[in-house]
Order: C-alpha cells, then structure tokens, then sequence
C-alpha cells in the first residue's frame, strides 16, 4: 500500500507518495499561512489531490510541529501554527475520503529512521533532532512512544543547568539551551564579546557588523577555523550529556541524531560520543548505545508520516 | 494462578505467596550473606522451598538490586551484591523445578503499584523509588520498560545539577544527590555547621555529637521543628523538579513515590506538586501528570516480582 | 571648601554644588547626546559653568559608567557612551580651569554612601548597586578601591553560575544576570509563560499584551501580589547570596543596598539578609556584616563624584 | 631589625629568623598538639628562645591557620586548632619580651610573596593558595587587606557552583571544591569509577585498590599520563575561573598561585590562565592581570609572619 506523507513548515507543506520501503515517489509543496488554519486545511487537502491524481494510495499521514492526542486526530497546541485544540483529521476527513492520521513531527522524523534510515536494525532507538530547537522520538521495542496525553519526547525539555538559560517554553536550562542550532549561535554570537580575536574569521564570514547565523559557523568550522570547530565540539558535547541521561531513563541501543544541525555532523559527532560516555552511568558494567547521525536529512518527516499511517 | 515474589535486600531476603489480585497469603524472610553468591542462591532456594510446601505456586519472581539482562534469568551487575554476569535463574532452576524470572527490584515494586496499588487505574506511569538513592520503573502502555539491555529506569542518575554533587556511580550531579533519603541526611548535616541554632532540635534528637539520621529528620519533622520541615520541603521540591523532566520525556498519567522515604511523603509531596508543577514544560498547553504516593509498602517487592512472573 | 558634582547618564547629565557635608546646595540638568564624546564635554563644561556662576567652588569630581584609569583622568571603556581612551580631564581642563577628577558612576555612588550615607559610621563596606545591571563600590580601611587597573568592583561580574544567563558582556552566569533589575523583568516575563495564572495581575498592570517592566512588578508588590512578591524575594536571595560570597573575600562591616531598585527594599530587603545568611561561611564563628539601603538615592553620584574631588 | 616568624601547623611549628630582605638566617621546628593550646604556646616560646639565642631580633610574628581579630592579637577560631577566641599575643607576651604580632597563615605566605617573590614588583596582588584547601591572601595598593573584621580573602568560600559539592563550611558549590589539592584526588578517585581504562595508570601509581592521593596524580602526570594531566588542567581551568571572579571585584595586577600544588604548576598553569582569560570580564576593554606561580614555597609563612612584625 501506498501512502502520503504530510509534512507541515511554517511558511509551506511539503508532501509526498511513500512506498512500503520508505521511498518518496512523488512530491509536492504548497504555500501556506501559519496564522490561518482553514488555509494549511487548503494546502494539504490540495497537496494530497494532487499526489493521488497519479497514484492508487491507501491513507495519508500528516506531520506538523506541535502536541497531537493520542487519538491521533486533534492538535492540541503548536508554538508556531494558529492550532489550539484543532480537530484537523475531522477537518481533513470531510474533504478527503481516506483513512488520516495527525502525528508529531519530531516523531515522524524519528520514525522515519527507524524503519529506513539509522536505526533499521534496532528496536530501541532514539532521534535527537538538533534543530533551531531540540526535539525527539522515542522508540521503544519497536513502537513509537506517545505517552498518556500525546506529548512524550520533548527531550528538549530535559532540565541540564539550574538557573540556566531562558527557554521559550519559559523555563531555565533546558537542554535545546545547549544543544541546538540557536545555542551554537548564540555561544557564537557571544564570543565575539569576550574574545574578539579569537572569534575574527566567523565574523568575517558573517560579515562586519553582521550577526552571525549557525551557516556561517558551519563555514567557518569547514575551513578549520579554531573557534568555529570549539563551538561545535561544545554543540556536541552538550547533546552527548543530555543523551547520558536519556540512556538512564531509556536505556536505548542507538541514539540517532537528526535536523538540520545534523548536516555539520562531522564537527560535532565525536564531541557528542564523548559527552555521553563521560556521563553515562555505570558505564562499564552495562551495554552502551551507539550514537550515529540520521540518514534521511529532510525526507525523514514526509517519509515517517507517510509510514505512521499504515500502523 | 499463585506465584512467589522473592525480594532480595542486603542482609536478608524477603518471600511471600502472592495472588492474582496482588495479595500476600504467606511470608518468610531468609538472613544471607550480601558476599556469598552461593549463600543468597541457597536462602532463595530456602524461600521457595518453604512457601510452597503449603501453596500450590507455578512460578517464582526474583528481585535484585542490580542490572537484569532483558532476557530475564542474568544479574549483570549489582552495586551491593557479589554477583557479575551471574547466571541466577539457571542457577534456582537447577534446584527449583518451576519458571523463575529475574527483574530489577525497583521495576518489581513499581510493577506492583502500577497494578495493585497507586497506579492501578492508569496505562502510563512512572514510580520514583525515594530510599538511600533514587530508583525507577517505568510503565508505557500498560508494560514494563525493560530497554534494549535491560538497564533501563535508572532515573536516579538523571543529571540534574553540573559540576554538582559527586554520586556513587563516579558522576556529578545525579538526581538521587538531590531527591534521596540521603541527600536529606546530608543536608541536616550540614545543617548543624551552616545553622547551630536553627538546627538544635535535629541535634537533640539524633543525640549530642552523634550524626544525623534520616528518622531523626522525620521525628523533628513530626514536631513541626521547622528547620526538618524545610528540609522535607527541600527534597520535596528537588523530587518534583526531576519528574518534570521525566515528564518531558515520557509524559506519563501518574508518578508514583514510592520507597522507604515515602513513609514521610505528609512533609514533602506539596513541595514535590510545586517543584512539578513549577518546572513542567509547557505547563497550560498539556494535561499534568498527578503525584502520588505508593501505597503498598515494602511489600511492594514482593508483590510485583511475584506477580511478574506471571507475564 | 565646596566642589561641583557632575554624574553623567545616558541622555543627560545632572550637576550639583556639593559642600563638605555632603548636601547639595544647587543643581543643574543639560541634555547630552551619548554617540557625540564633545557634545557630552560641552554639557559638562556648561553644567560647571553655571553653577560655578553662583557659587565658588574648588573643584570638580565627573562620574561616568565606565572605566576609568586609576589616575583618574581618562575613561578607557564606556558601555554606553562613544568613549575609548578618552582623556576626558585633559579634554575639560582646557576650558576649566579647576582641578578635576573623573570616577566610576558606582564608586561615586558608594563613596556618597560611606561619607554621608548608610555607611558613615564604617571603615570597610561594599556598596552594592542594583539598577538595569549590578554594580559596586568598595570602601577599605576608608578608601575606596580602584584597583591596579581603575576597574575594581566591578561586582556584577562575579560568576554564580556556571551556564548560566547570558550577560551583556558575553559571559555566561555573571551575578547581575540574577540580582538586578533587569533579572527581575525577565523573571516576571517568562511567569507569564510558565504560570499565566499566578501572574494574571501582573500581566493586568502591564496592561494585556505589554511587555512587564521593573515598575509594574514593583506595583503589584505594593498591592500584596503573591507573584510579585515571590520574584522580589528571588531577587534579595540573589542578592545576598553573591553578597555572602563578596564577604568571603572582603570582610566588609556593612553591605549597601542601592540603585533605582532599592527604592522597592521593602519588598527584597529580608530576603537579601536571609540569602546571605543562609551562604554566608564559618558563620558563627566571624562577625557578620550588616546589609542596609542606601540613604542617598539618585544624589549619591552627584553628591560622590563632588566628594571625591577633595581627596 | 631582624624578626622571627613562626609558622604554625598541625603538628609542628616551623620557625625561622627573617631578615629585611626576606631571607631566613636560621630555622627550627617544634612539635606540638593541635589538641592542647598550652602546649602550642609552649611550643611558640621554645622556638623564640632558641632563635633568639643567636640572633638579636626585634619582633616576632606568628601565622596560623584561623581567623585573626584586626586587632592581630586574638585567634577567634581555628578550624584545625583548639583555639577559639584565644588571646595569643597576651599569652605569648607573657612570656616574651618583644613585639609580636598575629597572622593568618594565608595572609603571611601572600605577604612574603609580594615583599620578595613573586609579587615583589607589583602593588595590587592576590595570592590563591592551592592546598588541601584555597586561601589567599589580598594586596590592595602596598597593604594587607585583613577587612573589617579580620577575616577577609577567605577566597576559598566564593560559591563557584549552585547546589554544588558539600564543603567543610557547610555550604554547597565553594570554590576550594573544586579548585584545590583535595579536588584533585576527589576527581581522580572518581575517574577510577566512570573510566577504569583511562585511570588504570594512575589506579597502579597508587597501588591496587589503594585510594589515590595528589602525589599520585603529580607522578602519574610527570610521566605523560593523559588522565592525569587531564585532571590537573581540569583543576588548573577552575583555578582560572575563580581567579576572574577575583579580578572583577578587586582588579589584581597579578594573581599568585601558591601552596603545595603549585608545585605541580607546571601541569596546570596554561589552563589556569586559560581559565582566567576565558571568563574575564570586559576582556579587551581592560588590562589584563597576569598569573604566576609562588616563588617562595613553604617558607612564605615563616617570611610572611616576621616580615609582618615590622608593619
């Protein structure tokens, strides 16, 4: 069976065909307005019209940023969309006439990897998903973990650091402080305070006077520059601390470590194997998880949603 | 169907027949030799042996504090025991003709309040084990979160606090330094430095010049001695303010407190709501997990490692 | 012998004819414009001129928020005004023809405190000054501390937490991200995040969709607000904590209070004692130092900076 | 005039005659009792008289571990001592017919190093004394700061960490918890714990199943060992961050490093600079205090003691 993922952004959705082995055969994007919820309504039912105008699919999946029930039918809340207890599958199913399912999108993402990408051969697996924030998935034996209302895997949530940074979620010292895409930039941002030397050739590539975005870090640790590659070595170590604790909780085999962020791999992976070993309790008298980088990149939501509505 | 729980302390082990509704029909308790492997096999055998010439059981459930294989008949390691990757069900079955399984006693006592006791009514649940340390169980959908090694709840070693108290796994800043029967020790310790006055009916109470004891703490706190109650207060909010990150992660229905400090959970579980309910992620946007106390005691034991051996 | 007091804001600067009393017989206010460095000289020049047309005055003490060389001539770094190296003295000299010395805005302040203030009675106290940031004075044996470099006391920077909040100077934990007034706005900012109710007035004051400041804080304490209150116990906690650790290296008689958010001491005054009795080390076996508000309000620069110009 | 100063420790005082320019002409050491007070005096008196037999010497000087009142006669306590509130200057005089002076121990050694070591260029000096503890010793414009009540540069008790490592004091997070001799080992025996491989050198330095002591790390690190060097720059980076702290409130032109883990300054200087510039406020705005290792090893106190006398 053939199915359509959804996988809703801010400013546009993105759609696709996927088949049982998690390949996108056809895609689609649409526009749309965060602020207006009858049109992402719009986009994805005209997104989904189109997909099956070319081929036979069996049900639709649809991924967005935000806390859904686990009735899989209703998004009680998202940051960044204009959904307060929004019932989209009703809303959806009164245009199109297949079996939906409204999932997470960090979930999505998570589940996407570990049916067809990083964590294929595991049962126990989970996705840190390293973007402007700090998402996740839980996979537990095998099955996606929703928890009693819907909302379990905000790991970024995790608290690292009493009276530690501000988080949107207003809180102090949540993890996705210290080991996202935002807390590169602003450890990065903040360098070229104390350390204006040392910090010269990120602020170059950012240009003068300009603030500096986590690319321009990016490019900087490319070409080997010292402070660029501290900054992600401190990315890094961060996400391997906080996966120390999950380890505890969770005691996964594989922690897989996605988003955007993920592309810099690289510059932070073995930062973030040596954060988790230097905290992973007990270490030496239990089994320890690999920690490998995501192998879908942005597919991994289209893909996943398309695949959580076969389950 | 009867099963027998076996729950194995440091110095002795403790046995009872256990029923499908979670009740103990017969005890026994056992003395062993924490340094003997073969003395705690020989008293288990013991156990069982005089339990069931008065029952008709078909299977025994043993519980250890260690790390059980998930395969359920290994203790890999246990902090206080002399076992390493030590062979326990073959070595029972060798003597004991019935099925025996092995679990980690702080999964086998919140498996007992997850069925029988303060969580009996829910699918989702986590019980925080407040003794000497902090140990976990954690329920998902009505099943035991064993892990992919078999390690996993070990929730007393979330990082909660960098660079922050040393804890007996080597790390700094562990949650059960924080959230334990003898982080409270530690505190009114260093109360009586901090604080003479404050602290002299804590002294008085534990005897001049004698160091402080948790049930000293508890009888000040009795009183209404006001130095014990913020101390209670203290841990209290230190409980709550991990289970919100377990929140984070696992989004549970209900968290249980369950262990020998529990016994004084009248001084300290408003404080462990406040630290929750201070420190939840989201707060306003999702439905909030309950805290409550267990219910079952140090019977809890033996209650769910009898009554796992059933699944 | 009188002298002219000049303290030097953002936008203008206020002067006074200060007597050996203290008291300020005379004031003035001339606008400046903190990007232009002659404008500012020019106000200066004119503020002196003036009041020195109704007064004979011997000298004058200029106060600004930076750092100032230790011969007391030049401003090596201003935050907040287009000064790097600048010879402010030379530049005033050469139309005023009195001696002149330039301070820090915070070691005036504290010095007016020590002469005619809180601290008249003392020898060593440190002036602990809480407006949008934390600044400080230090007053050893009866002189104020300069240090090697001119930038002694800069107390704000003390780091109390690791990882902790951002500060304006690019460092991560320093005191007045904790103790200030604007700790205590960002505070109150994320209470509506984390607890919409428990800051419904606040919110009200700010008026519904506003951004919460320092003063409407200030008012809902004075209305009784719970919220309210509780952030400025936060805020004195803080306060004393870092205070404790200030008496750990200086061993002052009396700590001062001062700054625009003294004005709400009633609301944080007893929490500040509480927190630096609380860390306050070898308590009970050393003298404690005092803590108090300052006396002098928004005067203390004027009154300081024309002191100042005596010795 | 030549002077005597007498070192008091544990278990022996350590005595010595001192000239003008700091050198010692002639030493002796007498055993004593912590526990008895007379006999420490006895002690005090048999190494004056012994000294003075050769030498015409002017005044004595003595320095122990404690609080000294400003008064310089009176021991108000000592931590090591059966001294609380002791008049030794009184007792002393009683017997001996010179002027003498009292001195904390931290306060002499800091003192000799900025008359004839280290420190002997500069005129605004802090020592950092790196034993099983952190003291120091606080040189403001040529003078001693002995603070308003005796007790200033008890550095050791800035609060480096919130809800950090217990200290001696009682109190959480001091600074000497992780910046010190004791730190050290404290790390070094946990890394046996978290990392058996990489601590297995420093394991055999000290003997299988013997407890790691600081020479054991100073040995394991002169050989190359990675582990150990790792914990002395782990040290030596604290020893930094504290240090900027320092600057910031009392703006050193130089920062000592002394006692006996300075002895090993060499595997831990680099990081403590690091740690000094990577946490110093305004950096780049503000010269920069440079930090150097103590010159004059154990004999600082005896210096220190008899060259106070003179002042």
């Amino acid at each position: 069976m053939l199915t359509i993922g959804v996988d809703i952004g801010g400013t546009k959705i993105a759609a696709g065909v996927v088949d049982e082995d998690g390949s996108i055969l056809a895609r689609t994007r649409w526009d749309t307005d965060p602020e207006n919820p009858q049109q992402i309504d719009a986009s994805i039912v005209a997104a989904v019209v189109e997909l099956r105008g070319a081929f036979d699919v069996g049900a639709v999946g649809v991924a967005a940023a935000g806390f859904v029930a686990p009735s899989r039918d209703t998004v009680m809340f998202a940051p960044n969309l204009a959904w307060r207890d929004y019932p989209l599958r009703d809303r959806l199913s009164a245009v199109i006439e297949l079996p939906i399912v409204v999932e997470n999108d960090a979930n999505a993402a998570g589940w996407a990897e570990f049916r067809f990408g990083a964590g294929r051969d595991v049962s126990h697996m989970v996705m840190v998903t390293v973007g402007t924030g700090v998402g996740g998935a839980i996979i537990i034996d095998g099955h996606l973990l929703r928890g009693a209302f819907g909302v379990a895997g905000e790991i970024g949530h995790l608290k690292v650091v009493p009276h530690g940074h501000y988080c949107g979620c207003g809180h102090e010292g949540c993890w996705e402080r210290y080991a996202s895409g935002q807390a590169l930039t602003l450890a990065a941002r903040h360098l070229v305070t104390t350390d204006p030397d040392g910090s010269r050739r990120l602020q170059e590539i950012a240009g003068v006077g300009r603030r500096i975005k986590g690319p321009h870090v990016a490019a900087a640790a490319a070409e080997g520059d010292a402070a660029a590659l501290e900054l992600f070595r401190d990315l890094g170590y961060w996400i391997g601390m906080g996966s120390a604790s999950l380890a505890a909780v969770l005691d996964p085999e594989l922690i897989v470590i996605g988003g955007g962020v993920a592309d810099s791999g690289e510059f932070f992976l073995d930062a973030a194997r040596a954060g988790f070993l230097d905290h992973l309790s007990a270490r030496g008298h239990r089994p320890e998880a690999r920690i490998e980088l995501a192998l879908l990149g942005n597919d991994a939501g289209i893909i996943g949603a398309g695949d959580l509505a076969r389950f």
